[in-house]
């Protein structure tokens, strides 16, 4: 595998770049991407991020960091995408010709010319920012917002097993170049609007409960989330809901995409991989925060996902 | 002020410290003195720490980490105590007799012979872990673990506005010697019995809104509790529900403690501070979270903290 130091030369000798995220765009794909073009701009490169979705609420003031420019590309960079699966819409077109992916999934498909993957990282965003350091761009405050963007909502909030003292290091240095730290975490972790909090209430009722309480499956329906008043770029947190009850070790948030069609979030203890069971169903992740989309009828899926739990959980 | 090398330069001089927290014991108070002994009694000294309540389960384990010795004191620290109003039962005797207090509570009141405050500090474990650097103990697995605990429940996990990156800088540090850290963030942040579930339901439930939204004001009642099965010590964590909500600038926990009796904290956006609405009822903390008891009838208390709200963001 090549080096950060080895892909700081190529990016350097390299311009015209478009940086792509993964589909349901999250704090991390969000803020390693646009933190690297930045810096690639900063270098006097062209750059821009794309995404096939529209970038959540909470996110979108990052767009304002990068300057607008339109080109086109000459070298693709993916950032925190595993897989060509997660590519949709308008990137797909770029699935075949992606010339470096730079992601920490242990599942990552090696779809790229150029992969560097470091599976130990907690967020893309801390391998960006050791990148970033290589490229010798200094990090300002727009590029450390982002960066904690990734790193914090990637461990949520310095919470999950991930983390290490890296994460840690990392998030000291982003807060000494001046980020307005309060006000990001009140943001990103600590502003639920009213209509969540309904939404809440709604999946601790439908909260099923299965192997003497070692799972928990919850099922958030479309009729929900309009009754709740919640859109679906709302939802990125729910899916550690079930696995935070006591006892729990495999939780499941199914959320139904369209009519037949969902998308599954499995979250586990460390005894159990979650990797291991989306990847039965053509899903990925880490070890113990992975998802699958489904299509097909709910009762088949709870009976399908419960087989395979059953057996990883040796019941 | 005397210094943290003035302090460690006393502590060194004496001996048979007992060492106290303060009533209705946090995370921070119980990982700063339980780190604070620990490393007494690694410089040869006897230390044992002084709690005038039950520490609660989840913190029982820091126990095991001092020797457990009978002696009379002949030097008395308090610990994230800000008033002798925080001691109780057993503790009140030694109110008037505190030899060193160290503390991170802007309100301190300055009731011990010497007191060390630094109000920048997220939380008490912070200036334990300078303290007991300058006393050169090395600082092990077992006393990272107690300053973790104090440093992170403080903090929210890192998510509060008093996190610096001295406050990261120190949890990486903790990290590096070795601390289970996934099995703590897990028990401190990630563990939710489901009888926890229940009562939550029951507090977003009770969620009353005043001013255009801008403060949410929750009650938990004897009863409440009952009914989910939750005890007292269990509750920690719910004083920041109400202002987790989008929008509330000042969000009010009332605990009933029993009949007649009410335990208040209030939790407000940086526009707001608590400290000043508290300090009306008797009550202290810091500028975004404080509290105070309330003897009377919880009509009187409800209109008697609207006012005080109602004058603080100029309605």
């Amino acid at each position: 595998m090549k080096s950060l130091l080895d892909i700081s030369v190529i990016l350097k000798s390299r311009d015209d770049f478009y940086i792509l995220t993964h589909k349901n765009p999250d704090g991390d794909t969000i803020g390693s991407t646009y933190a690297l073009c930045r810096a690639l701009q900063k270098l006097g490169k062209r750059a821009k991020v794309l995404c096939s979705d529209e970038i959540p609420d909470r996110y979108k003031f990052v767009e304002q960091y990068v300057k607008k420019e339109d080109f086109e590309p000459r070298f693709i960079v993916s950032v925190d995408v595993a897989s060509t699966n997660q590519f949709e819409g308008a990137l797909l077109r770029y699935a075949d010709s992606v010339d470096l992916c730079i992601d920490h999934h242990m599942t990552n498909k090696n779809y790229a010319d150029i992969t560097f993957v470091d599976a130990m990282s907690a967020s893309a965003s801390e391998i960006i920012y050791s990148l970033i350091k290589i490229l010798g761009v200094d990090i300002d405050k727009q590029i450390a917002t982002c960066l904690y963007v990734g790193v914090s909502t990637d461990t949520g909030c310095f919470k999950y097993s991930n983390v290490t003292a890296k994460t840690h290091k990392i998030a000291a240095d982003l807060i000494e170049k001046g980020i307005d730290l309060g006000k990001l975490n009140k943001l990103l972790f600590d502003t639920k609007p009213k209509r969540f909090v309904n939404l809440e209430m709604l999946i601790y009722k439908s909260m099923k409960y299965f192997f003497q309480d070692r799972c928990a499956i919850t099922l958030v329906t479309l009729e929900m989330m309009q009754k709740a008043g919640v859109s679906e770029d709302e939802l990125e947190g729910i899916a550690s809901i079930p696995r935070s009850i006591e006892g729990v070790e495999v939780g499941v948030t199914i959320k139904e995409k369209k009519v037949g069609v969902y998308r599954v979030s499995v979250r586990t203890q460390e005894n159990v991989n979650a990797v291991g069971i989306c990847e039965r169903f053509g899903g990925g992740g880490h070890a113990c925060a992975a998802g699958f989309t489904y299509e097909g009828n709910i009762e088949n899926l709870h009976s399908d996902i419960l087989a395979v739990i059953k057996e990883k959980i040796k019941v």
